[in-house]
């Protein structure tokens, strides 16, 4: 086993939902995305294994960003759409 | 059969969906989505078992990560996003 | 045919989405699920043929669980999320 | 061809998201969703020819829930949730 | 390639999320949803080779029918749920 | 490999989610999943390739419009709508 360092195990990086752009909100729901995946498996040899499938496969794909666009609904509303 | 204790079964652990932090929040949406499938599936050799499936399928992984965002969604509404 | 009884059928068990506690929101969104699934198909036997395929899948036990996020949203909304 | 009569194909019967009760709630929601997928496919044979292959799969049946767990959120959200 | 007018791309038909009736806002929410495929597909050719698979399968039809659901939420939300 | 230029991995092109009009909140709600679709996989010989499949692919296409339908409820609620 290749267990990620704590770093990438933060479930919140940063430890707020509040971002000063949408650019870094959209960023954010992507690290939060990320890191919920590492607390479920954090063996680092097995993410690669799996990057590899997930990466070309489109519906892999489709599937991944329809989660970012999930945790950017929560982001979003916590910073009142930056209006 | 090898039945899951009733602390894995509770369905809001600490009965409550407030927390002080979004990092103690995020685990919280861990949590519930985790005793959520406890109270389905209460057989610990089955859910073991599945463990050994989901945690090296990259779409698996994707899924089990959406349900956590849908979690969150609702932990972070009742915190008021923790503004 | 094996039909479920009309208590199964009750589409909103209690006739009312509010609740005491967390806990017991929790509880009516897993029974609000079954019920739904049961006015789809009552026949009992063939619930408990389908039951012995999905609590042994973890991509089925991840997506019984997303529909249970799902209704907790609005149950929680609804209970103004028991702050 | 078969196709479906006029009634099973108004996309929100009633005309109104408004119900009295939660559990006329959940029959709307349960009906919209039933009525949309009248409208993508009114031939009521291969309706019924469907019906034999979800109503015996528990992941169907779990995908079928879901869509009405959606539908549900919106029209309790219009009831505001029968407080 | 037999590609569709300009009206089958245009992404919210009439312009507007306002609608007189529920019955009128969950037209335009087929529509809204009809009308992303266009635009990712535009090969009038190749969308009636799809329709003829996914008009016949049951979980073509429930995942289809679960996008028109999420459409209709952001819909009569916009609406005030018709109230 | 054929990196995509840096103009296509900006996660929120125009660095708004505010849009004169529904027209224009739709096409964003696109833009802004293609876009972390780029972030996820940016070699465009790859996404050239999965092209080819999804969009012939009526159940990832049903997949894909999911996705801009709920990138689009955050989009319309920054607006409050375009009421």
């Amino acid at each position: 086993m290749n267990i990620l360092p704590d770093s990438e195990l933060v479930l919140i990086p940063g430890e707020s939902l509040l971002t000063r752009t949408p650019e870094e909100g959209r960023a954010l729901a992507i690290l939060i995305a990320q890191h919920t995946i590492h607390n479920i498996q954090p063996d680092l040899d097995i993410l690669e294994a799996g990057r590899k499938l997930y990466s070309v496969d489109p519906d892999s794909l489709i599937a991944a960003s329809q989660v970012v666009a999930i945790e950017f609904q929560t982001i979003a509303a916590a910073n009142n759409y930056w209006r």
